[in-house]
């Protein structure tokens, strides 16, 4: 079993991944898929008069402060939009697909954190009413029911929390969490990049090999949403998931190149 | 098995819905829910720059233009906003619900219509590009595997296409092919009228009871989005489906009243 996690940043072409996730499934390999939306999420959120707003923890990640507002719209663009039309390419190349957020049949639990610390002009605030949180019990019995009568799962963020209410969060770690409960042998964590870039304004500065164990001194290197799929990677290699490669969305064939071994590959 | 569809109207409440079910769900009650979203795809779509055009057919009927904008428009609301809320809500309530579009797993297949036939001003007009259709097949091992596993289905148009496109069809007629291809004992359409009304501007002209055979007559008292409601009724009936029931959504424990006989009860 594969997760294939495939980010939503602008300029990745899901034609591609769909065009070689058919492939995979017409020679009989299991995977799951997870995608993102951030990118489109902005472009409808700006049009729609309320613009993203994206804070720094005060641990230093960057994450998108979700109101309730904001959920509905993080929901349309990722369930509505996106999810709908990778299901229809998908089932449009024979492949099997159904489409699932985490709150279908609680596919994705957690906690949610209703406030975050946030710094803001050097400063520490705290925001109250947002909807994110971390995921922390995959629902597997759901995705084998679905995956042992010959589905092919389409993931998307939100997830739920134990109350019940949508959450937003992150999709790598998301991905990261469904390879260990499957008890996947790779992770894959496509986007806009090559893999993690020791500069990120060159391509050619790929890290092509990191050893799980020195995952944390790459941390200084990884900027803004690179931070995230760092840290999913680390989370995914402790719980037991075999190799977690970080590549590029963008080309031909991303996911049969990703597989073997273009990009940042991570493990022992 | 009961299937329940519940329009997309202004003034439907559903967080009643939600509550009249979960009470359901507690009495072992199967049912699967159907839903709209008409009204707010058009508050989206007057938002997004792209208003709503619907269109009248030449044999009378109404329905929503649906381009490939639309198409994204209305999987945005439907599938994103709607369903993914109309889930959770149910979760939280203690119901396994589970959201699918009939583009999942083709859930709901059909014939897509490319053009559409309409009547403009008194003239005849020829539409291209439309993303329409009608359910002509329902995927029954996909229903059966989830509710046998205990999942309520919380069903959402668009449909797909043979060739794999999403299609926007109707609700109420997919909600009784669905009655119908699960040998549904009942068919109860929700809206925000109390069933059929001689005079839609008289809530107390309610027909209560109409006789199966008599439903063609009925036609011309059918106004709008109600005409496809009877027609929808005719359709399950002519199927198998022992019983529809045209009732109101806006009011306490709408699902029960509609069960106990409240609103237009159409049965031999």
């Amino acid at each position: 079993m594969i997760v294939i996690k495939v980010g939503g940043s602008r300029g990745i072409n899901y034609d591609r991944v769909c065009a070689d996730l058919s492939g995979l499934y017409q020679r009989g390999e299991k995977f799951v898929l997870v995608h993102g939306g951030s990118y489109e999420t902005n472009l409808l959120s700006e049009k729609l008069g309320k613009p993203p707003r994206f804070v720094t923890s005060a641990s230093g990640y960057e994450s998108r402060f979700t109101d309730r507002e904001t959920l509905e719209i993080f929901s349309m663009i990722y369930c509505g939009k996106m999810n709908t039309a990778i299901v229809e390419k998908l089932q449009a190349l024979g492949v099997k697909a159904i489409g699932l957020s985490g709150v279908d049949g609680r596919l994705l639990e957690g906690v949610r954190k209703a406030s975050v610390k946030i710094i803001e002009n050097g400063k520490r605030r705290i925001l109250h009413g947002d909807y994110t949180g971390k995921v922390e019990r995959v629902n597997t019995e759901l995705i084998h029911l679905l995956a042992g009568a010959g589905y092919v799962l389409v993931v998307s963020p939100p997830a739920i929390s134990f109350e019940g209410e949508a959450i937003n969060v992150d999709g790598d770690r998301a991905a990261a969490k469904i390879a260990e409960a499957l008890k996947a042998d790779k992770l894959i964590i496509l986007s806009n990049v090559p893999g993690l870039l020791r500069d990120v304004a060159d391509e050619s500065s790929l890290v092509p090999h990191i050893i799980p164990s020195q995952l944390d001194s790459y941390m200084e290197i990884a900027l803004g949403r690179m931070k995230k799929k760092i840290m999913a990677a680390g989370e995914a290699l402790a719980a037991g998931v075999g190799e977690v490669v970080l590549a590029d969305a963008r080309i031909e064939q991303p996911i049969l190149r990703a597989v073997a071994g273009q990009g940042t590959v991570i493990k022992a």
